[in-house]
């Protein structure tokens, strides 16, 4: 799993129909100083995470799993939100 | 999933049997500021995406889900036309 | 497989329940000569790994074996602490 | 999907059985105008492509969809050969 | 599939009882003209690669392929030695 920033929100009215009532998140991958890594990815978001928040996400095959309809069109979910990091 | 913009089109008259009828696009991933993030790679439409549109897409073995045909031959497929990013 | 340090805990309250019960560890991912190569990531450990430990991790859908529960949700797993590299 | 020029060969007489009677070419991954990015790797071809061609490639758990043979011992596989790119 | 050079080797006591009788090898991943390309990986070795070899392997899903055992405990699996490589 990976670290990221929720940065924002996309809009999409024209969008594949089974992700009708999916939350989606634009987030930010950082490092474990806070630092940007990489491109931002859109992330559909089963916890409730909000603008600001550090969250750690999935990605690839298992990011179905959260979601609760099968086959699930994602490839990246966010899955907690971090409340703390030790180092 | 991740951002892009579609930026053009391929032609193969010689290629595998199983994408004839489907409609592929040539994408640039960018991201969050519409920067070029990567090397283009080509997704299949399923939302009717046109040239220029900022599109996202999934990648990967959810990819074959938007196509109808299964198993479907592709690792990556627009599911949605971003309308507004709001960061 | 990757080579990787553990170098810290994260702590999240809000997450899929489907984490409960499981040891998350922050890992570096590291090359050969233990030199920090991309960034941290969050792995599930089985095999009892503790902070500055030299370890080795899988990634994506294999990366369930691991787990006794099915489908785990997970994309990073430890499955072993490195005693020595012999290069 | 992404693009390469195919490049070369390789001679392997020690490999797994499976992979008997495969055509392996070695193809380097380039942009939308014909740059090199990334490094080679060796892709299965099943639409019959030639050195210098330009082609298409898909990756991972999909790549084995153009093989007769199930399971498939490949990660890339050629698609298609490219006849024109218009940006 | 990717070339990789084989460089070392690992041990590690505590590890996945799944791994226990699997021969792992420490890899260098090279480009078509032996530079080194990324970080070392740990593949598993079913073709009976030795130190000093050129190899190509393979990753993600497939790795489990070589593997007698199911589900094999591995994401990237050697699948050839290579003896020369043709540009």
């Amino acid at each position: 799993m990976d670290l990221a920033k929720v940065i924002g929100k996309i809009w999409a009215t024209q969008k594949d129909p089974q992700l009708e009532g999916l939350k989606m998140q634009l987030i930010q991958p950082i490092d474990a100083r806070s630092k940007n890594a990489g491109s931002v990815i859109i992330a559909l978001d089963t916890v409730g995470a909000g603008e600001g928040d550090t969250v750690f996400y999935i990605t690839a095959s298992e990011a179905v799993i959260p979601l609760k309809r099968k086959p699930a069109l994602t490839d990246a979910s966010i899955i907690g939100i971090v409340d703390r990091i030790n180092i």
